[in-house]
């Protein structure tokens, strides 16, 4: 049994921590912080949790007596107070994006200031860093994206098959967050489909960087808003560099991921569907066909506030504290 | 005033065409063709022009007598009909797939059948046919797909700026017609995004041949079905052959499109909305960000029922018989 | 030719009203004001109106030099300029809740603040006051909700058949306008319906005291918000007080909307839909079905934002300067 | 552990089954038959359903060998096959509307045929229903609206405080079944609100018995059809009978329902989300608002495919054999 606190819980990704969280048999949840809340019962915020008895508490980060910190901050928030949570002697899954580069250089290009706590902290992503996780102390949980965009896109990239991805995501409302915003009102987002970030979003350089651990490619990422609430489609085109067929490609994809507990790879022409893995945190990869041009299309579906950010968190706690990897985290999609 | 036939018009491209047709003064709508709903009143179909007193017939269409016939039939079915209206002297302008090809060897592969009358057609793009247009007995109607892609496309194609498309689409569900399948099933589709015929589509083709009377130009084409009813949002990724900026990519298009009546070129960054078109006959191109890698973006939204299909064969009409080319479908777009 | 103003012209219902202005061929737009926008260019924020060359411009209301002046101001905002407008000679058109009813008491009540400048106004519903509204100079326009629940309930009422409506409204999201809300957040009205202001609408008072100049009767209204962008479904509960049939209800509406030119009425158990009016100024009823308890069902159907805001009001300026009823706002709907 | 068969389960309530089933640690499914989909790997129906290696088999009911069987199938062909299950010595959880009556003139006026074998079931609603069910060999599943619509209304008609209800009712298009249709064509019902059945709706009976066994009452049922995947909104309308408030109203529903594991009661004038009970099994009761004249509104909603099907059917079954009652189906609601 550890116990566990989460700093800014009134977000979606904190509303899913506590979800996830409340059903793990060897948690205890110590404190939900919420300065703009502070006092009020969750279900106010998280309506689905009226039966969590818990209320927002706006604690001082560093006055939290916990095993584990889950900080689901903005960018730049994070940074201030990740070091003197673990000065309490806590471990930290951070959410935000500050922990993520190795290179704090393209760090500071992207988001555009200064980073005041630099630390060695480990990405996130399980299927990439299993062994590093379990011993880390501060975990930096990939961003929605890229970890729809990296899962989709590894296999070929270690196989050395491809050196150029052109990777065009589509993703769900829920990923702009909780407060309302031009771009999130309804009657702007519905039945449209809006480009964003076109050549400048920041889960563009995280994917970079991690990909470029795995072989020598180049990323171009582009998302867009869908009228979608939860998850993430990527469809990840690619010019194979040498003349292999779709069997071949999935073949390579089964062996990366055969041991997997969260990645599932579909049959050839199989598209992933948001509903298979809705409220999960599975990732869904399929496609593998191959055109005239020897472009290859691969598209991959994630829950962005499961595997995309929460679950993906729970499951990097489970690895950091030596539980069942899908303990409180195993349950199926949701369809329809 | 000219007499026209709409065969086949019981579909979401006939409820357009009859719209487009009641509203403009030059035309009678003579018949309104349907073996389905013989004797129907139209508003049992198309529930809003019940201001249009119209029944469908069924009649043969080589016993119409009309000036002008729409095909708003399917692939397969219009090449069974168009040579005998023809022979009524009646003009065509038919909206299938079946005369959209110079080179049919093209069309039988990709169609998967024989083609049993081909025959000399214009392709129906008022962008680049509109000389030809003017004079021909029978013009196909372009794709949906195709007018937003090659729309996009075709001024960087014309400059020999790029030699590679990935076109990323985004197809409302309108687009897949008006009858009920598995794909289409509101629990399917909605809160979904599904990438189809990922390298297959019938329409990569069509593109194909088009551009490439402009430039040498390798065509990738994936189209995805998203929650929307309306519209279909183009991405075009490409790899500039040339360092040029987002500016001169701009002033490129806002040259190749100048007197256009229905092309509309946005500023830089500027992100295509489909609201902006919906309903409308235009089409709206933006974006032209370049990203680290040279990879150029340019956006297109259009109304696949209107520019992709019915608003787009009312223009070619009016070309053909030298009316004001955007009579009747002049209306903007409606937002929200 | 009539110079016209608009005042509050980057809301919704301005976006209609300047759409539908511009194909009026006896209006001159002589100015579209905005504080927050002002100098910008109207398709900055009305994405659809691109062609039309006009900017927002910050004139004091009082300044405006014009025939008729439409104030798309909110509720409170309207009585402080409608006043000095109506002193410049100008008639006025006013789209806010200040001058729709009869008893300024009731709206005080219902309001919550004082009124400064009561005036006497005719309420701008058609159906119930085209003579009246061709000779006023002050027309307060309806609000959505009362026109799709007068215009479903009316006959009925005259005709003495009820003595007590339950009125269930669905309204598209467009109807809370154009300011992002906690309501309006994707996320929070996608896959959901709710209800709201569920005893205390402010539209409830007004739907009372028009209908209650037709016959006595007690009105019960609940509102609820859907997962639409545009177009309100009102569902009309009420027990009749005699043994009818479905079919002499029918005829009751059918007479007394015989000569309407904007009012349908459908067959017994035909439904309304959105889509038939979506965009339109029609308004559709149906149903006039009756269940075993002598409950009768009637359901209409409009766009909250023409008919029930921007359209009924150039209906409205149609009827004050003589020109014929459906000039510029005769489209039918839009389908799918 | 007991045994338990799924007749009918390729559907969404069949899905649905699966789900909750493949978590319970007192079961163990033995077979989930379908004709039509035999053989096939459940995850190609129910694609969110990847991780449970089950295939659909042609099994006759009556060569099941069970201890429970949930029957999926729909209205008219559980009647076919219900007996000889039972005859097997498995017992049964009906979900067709086959045994829901203890009227079966009423059911056969309402379904239009003969019943073919009335039996004594148990009318499978824990909260009127809990002892009975325990002991029961045939459970009747009650129907999603019913479900909604009596828990909303039950404490008020206990009390006697109303006499007639109007229940208006917004439903999500997985309601309608797996089988696409005209009406749940995505053009169709996105951006649309439908009634339906609009006085002739089979849950209206249902509503109607299982009511009046609590108190002398009418009930007049409309249902309408949203743009929303699942989840009912169910509004109440009724006029008190006696002048009581809406705090003391709420009284009473805390009182009936304080120890209801499923069932939340809101605060005075809070109102029930969808996504507070998307994917679970819990119903919320809200609003408990009294207009001017007496009208009181309650509003309930539930996950139709859950609380209004399987998860309920689930219920039953651990009351049946003396499970925990919550046992896998304890979930939290889905939000957003």
């Amino acid at each position: 049994m550890i116990e566990v606190g989460i700093v800014g819980a009134s977000g979606y990704t904190g509303g899913e921590l506590l979800k996830f969280l409340n059903n793990h048999p060897q948690v205890e949840i110590i404190a939900a912080t919420s300065r703009q809340f502070e006092g009020v019962p969750i279900h106010k915020v998280h309506p689905h949790l009226r039966d969590m008895n818990i209320q927002f508490e706006n604690i001082q980060p560093g006055d939290l007596d916990a095993d584990l910190v889950f900080t689901a901050t903005p960018h730049g928030a994070s940074m201030k107070i990740v070091p003197e949570i673990l000065e309490t002697g806590a471990r930290v899954v951070d959410l935000s994006g500050d922990y993520r580069f190795d290179d704090y250089d393209v760090y500071e290009k992207w988001y555009g200031f200064k980073h005041t706590h630099p630390l060695k902290a480990v990405y996130g992503l399980p299927e990439i860093n299993r062994e590093k996780i379990r011993g880390a102390d501060l975990v930096a949980n990939p961003g929605c994206f890229p970890t729809g965009g990296i899962l989709a896109s590894l296999p070929i990239v270690s196989e050395g098959l491809v050196d150029t991805l052109i990777i065009d995501s589509k993703s769900g409302v829920s990923g702009a967050g909780v407060k309302p915003t031009e771009k999130t009102h309804y009657p702007n987002c519905s039945d449209n489909v809006s480009p964003y970030a076109v050549t400048s979003h920041r889960h563009m350089p995280e994917i970079q960087e991690k990909l470029g651990n795995f072989g020598d490619v180049r990323v171009s990422f582009t998302p867009h808003l869908v009228p979608v609430t939860r998850g993430i489609l990527t469809t990840v085109h690619s010019f194979l560099k040498e003349d292999v067929s779709s069997d071949y490609i999935k073949e390579v994809y089964d062996n990366f991921y055969k041991d997997e507990p969260f990645v599932r790879v579909l049959d050839v022409s199989e598209v992933p569907g948001l509903s298979s893995v809705r409220g999960s945190n599975y990732c869904h990869i399929g496609c593998f066909d191959i055109d005239e041009n020897g472009r290859l299309v691969v598209a991959s579906s994630i829950d962005n506030l499961v595997k995309g950010a929460s679950g993906q968190a729970v499951h990097n706690m489970n690895l950091m504290f030596g539980f069942p990897e899908t303990e409180a985290i195993d349950q199926m999609g949701m369809h329809p």
